[in-house]
This record gives structure tokens, sequence and C-alpha cells, in this order.
């Protein structure tokens, strides 16, 4: 079951440079800044209400949200879901046929366990599934 | 200052199948469907905690949603935040130079006032600020 939008990823140029521009649009301050390194990005996270704006820029040209940026421009990258049941919800999709980039889960940031799905499947989204780690 | 994010727009080609595919991905059904004649669009919602996914699909070639998809194809379309006060949001932001596409608010769909603040403004992402009216 999807329990709410934990996240949605937003990829930038530059993060100062978005940090600012969010920092005017919210009128708040950024709640968490870090570097991921198995991405290659660096993350700023906006809180807004239970969902989390997260500005995502990449350190180096083969990040894939560099490779993004370069194809589509700055803009939304990817809408996550936090779900009660990670293993459960991706057996759903794959029985129903939903063609999914990761059949398993495997351990994102933040002690999430996530897993992709093609935006073929979803209307040209993006769209992650996660579950926090026990 | 912002509350929630009130909805994500989605825009889709075709609204029965993209009901299907979101119906299958969330499992759930919508919970609203309606025409909004004055944008040339008819709009599929699903419920996601606080938040609102708005399938949006153009009803004719010159629809706003119909000339994104030929340019972009399907996908993300904006995102709108519900604030509590969107006449001093919009003059907050002219003075700290924000590119707004609606410097004063109109009447949108369900009774709400929105307003547009330009994707150039805020990192690729079309911004929708809006406000119950009362």
């Amino acid at each position: 079951m999807i329990k709410r939008i934990a996240h949605i990823g937003i990829a930038v140029r530059e993060l100062d440079t978005a940090q600012q521009v969010f920092r005017t649009l919210l009128n708040i301050a950024p709640s968490h800044v870090e570097r991921v390194e198995e991405q290659k990005v660096d993350v700023s996270s906006f809180h807004v209400d239970d969902t989390n704006l997260e500005l995502t820029a990449g350190i180096s040209e083969d990040s894939p949200i560099s490779k993004f940026i370069e194809k589509r421009g700055e803009g939304i990258h990817h809408m996550a879901f936090e779900v009660d049941d990670i293993h459960a919800e991706l057996a759903r999709l794959k029985a129903a046929g939903v063609r999914l980039i990761d059949e398993e889960p495997r351990m994102g940031a933040d002690h999430f366990l996530v897993a992709f799905i093609h935006p073929k499947a979803a209307g040209g989204v993006l769209v992650e599934l996660c579950q926090k780690a026990e």
C-alpha cells in the first residue's frame, strides 16, 4: 500500500543557485544537504508538509542527473512513493506486467530500500518505490 | 506560507490508458474525474495522502497539455503548492524579483485561486500557487 509521496527529485545544474531559488520560492531553508557518492550527486532537501523536495545536482559528467539534464534540461526527475511493503508491491506490479527497472529492492540513501519503475510504465514519470529499512 | 503540495499535474496522451496504468501502479481508483473546458483538458485525480496526482489529457490539439506533450512527451507538467495567502506570496516573490506568469491570481478549478511562476524561476519546474477561495 502506498503511504505518501516521500519526495520529488528535481534535477538542477548548480546546487547553490537552485538552493537560493527554492529558498526564495518556498520561503524556508533546506532541512538537509548531503553527497550521495554512489549516485554521484549532491542533494538538498526542502521539507514541505509530509514530503521533501530534493534538489539534485550531478558532481561529475557521468552522473545520471548530469546526463538527464543534458538531454531534457533542468526539471522534475522522479517521484518517490513510500510503501509499507516494497517486496509485496514489486511482486504485485510484476504479476500485473508492469515494466520494472529494479525487480528487487536495493539499499538507497537514509536507510531506505528503493526500486524504480520504468517511465514507459508510468505515463512518462520515473517512479521510485521506497520503504524504511528495519 | 506554503501549507502542502496540493497536486502534481501529469500530462498524458490518453486519459483512459493512463488511468489504467496509475490504477495498477498505485492500487487505488481515481477519486475524481472532470473536464475543465477553459483549459481544454480532462483530469483524473488520484488521492495519495494529502496530495493529488492529476492525470491531465488535452481534448483538442490547441490545449496547453497537447502542446506540452508534442514538445516534451508525457510526464510531470507542473507542481502546485497550497498557500495560506496567495496575494501575499505573489507580492513577496515579485519583490524578490522572481519571474511570474501570473502577477495576480485568477480563478481555477474547484474554487481555487491560482497563479503560475515561470519555470525559469524555479529550476525548470512549472510551479503553481493556489489558495482555496472563500
